[in-house]
């Protein structure tokens, strides 16, 4: 079995500018720190609450749901997987398009599920007629798209769970980037899902903190196959925290939609095909096809992207959107 | 699929002694909360350590094994259901001791693993020729067990494990009340798991932490299956501070054996059969067999203890040992 890669990490003490992880490039709000120092002995030695009922009052104040529309996990990972656990039994087949968030078929061995996919249309169209045509029993993608940082309308979101009967899947990991999501489609559909992480939008990879928001038939049966305590006393803490601060969250977004409009023109200007991308991040294809060379050459200059040695995104790479400086830096070690 | 239960959680602000699910009575190492404190936003930030290198280093020297045989997880239950979905596909069958920790076949369940039972022997003595005749691919039990409180000797795992193909998993999330435990055995044989929470011992059930030991091809092969990035930053820092203070835990372990030893006299005093235990809890037998009544007069005084309506333990309550003051509320609202 093929495990999932994630991004290198450099040691500790190492100085690299980081792009190649997708974190956002500001630190989470101060609230969340405050609240991380306020954690008493007791709520340490106590079992945390199973359902995380504290933040999923919080998530169903924010996005106007009722809290039993909320399951909490230990990052979008668990949503992800506690998903296919539910939903996808051994021989059963998930569908999604390709290439989509690299997780989605190491989750699906895990669990013996079959996967079939199928090509985006194109310009990142996503192609409902051809997942309708694969008799799966749920579909799954990433929107905004990683890695192609590209976001497929909500109405043709809607056009595919109208005429599916299985799961539809939304994983808005970047969606607080984006200028549109598909909550008002969990209130309307039984059969659409969409989950959230912490990890992007509100500065917390370390924290491991995700949601769905879905139907509450759907939350009752995911809750049934998770862990009985599957969050932390402390996760949960610091995730209401973060959400509750919205000003702040909305403020970082802003700040890298901008750095994201810079960096598109600046690379665009060096000769890179930059995909209109919705994310915290760009994938750009390199001039003269030249990925991995691009890719070395800004390693040694301590400069960390992401490339993926895969068909169709050989001569690209996935950037980061960093912090003014940390793009600067991008930028100056680039030619031309 | 019929979930698993946990012990009842009380509201916020409700006020009782709560002896039902095991937890430690005393607070975390000073440490822990010191290590907390000093998190920073960076570390937040940024995507965590996807083994928890810190951690593992940490408690290779602790344990006297090289880091390539510790495996950190989500709390003990995400080890367990790791290992679950590791070795045993659908349609394989894992055996354990009847009655053992309630888990298993809840993750069997969801792996559509077979499940094969066994009864304990007398006096709690591991079935080994009969759980070897069931053909398992793995067995898992809790030693000590729960709820019975008894532990198994090391040399009788061994016997087991010599003469078994698969994998043993020996789950010592109570070890730390015990006299002994089976780490040896991991350094002896290949098949040889055991598994450790952070719950009991350090006083950390808030914070979902645990780990395996095994040899390192074991190890190997349960880290391609667990999620990317199982463990959150602040959970690493906080077990690694916490496994560290060994003499605070240690201290901890020695005062609640002592309550244990005064618990378990006080109420054989009271006309309770209690079975000698080496973890922080006592599964008694109750007078005249009415333990539904015992439990439901208890809960009316402000204190929980644990119940099972199942076969063989209808006429017993578990009782979590607690600090001095809470057991001696729990003897004051007993009768005689």
């Amino acid at each position: 079995m093929a495990p999932y890669v994630p991004g290198e990490q450099p040691l500790p003490g190492e100085k690299v500018v980081k792009l190649n992880t997708n974190e956002n490039p500001f630190p989470p709000s101060p609230r969340v720190l405050e609240a991380i120092r306020n954690i008493d002995g007791e709520q340490l030695r106590r079992y945390p609450s199973p359902k995380a009922d504290a933040f999923r009052d919080t998530a169903a104040s924010v996005h106007g749901v009722s809290a039993d529309m909320i399951l909490a996990g230990n990052g979008s990972d668990e949503i992800l997987a506690i998903a296919m656990r539910t939903f996808l039994g051994p021989g059963e087949t998930l569908a999604y398009p390709d290439p989509t968030y690299s997780l989605y078929p190491v989750l699906a061995e895990s669990c013996e599920t079959r996967v079939v996919t199928v090509p985006w249309e194109t310009d990142w169209t996503l192609p409902v007629d051809a997942l309708l045509g694969t008799s799966a029993r749920a579909i799954f993608f990433a929107n905004p798209n990683a890695p192609s940082g590209t976001l497929v309308p909500r109405s043709r979101v809607r056009d595919l769970a109208l005429a599916f009967d299985g799961l539809v899947l939304v994983d808005e990991a970047y969606v607080d980037f984006a200028d549109d999501n598909c909550i008002d489609l969990v209130r309307e559909l039984p059969n659409v899902a969409v989950c959230r992480t912490f990890s992007k939008g509100y500065s917390l990879a370390g924290l491991r903190f995700g949601y769905a928001i879905a139907a509450p038939a759907l939350v009752a049966e995911m809750n049934k196959v998770k862990d009985s305590y599957n969050c932390d006393a402390i996760a949960i803490v610091a995730a209401t925290a973060a959400l509750a601060d919205q000003d702040y969250a909305r403020g970082t977004w802003s700040a890298v939609r901008a750095e994201r409009k810079r960096l598109s023109v600046e690379l665009t200007r060096r000769g890179f095909a930059v995909i209109a991308s919705q994310t915290n991040f760009l994938l750009v294809s390199c001039p003269g096809g030249k990925a991995a060379e691009q890719y070395q050459a800004l390693k040694r200059k301590g400069i960390l992207v992401r490339y993926f040695d895969k068909p169709g995104l050989a001569d690209k790479l996935r950037i980061t959107v960093g912090t003014a400086e940390q793009n600067d830096a991008l930028l100056g070690a680039l030619p031309g």
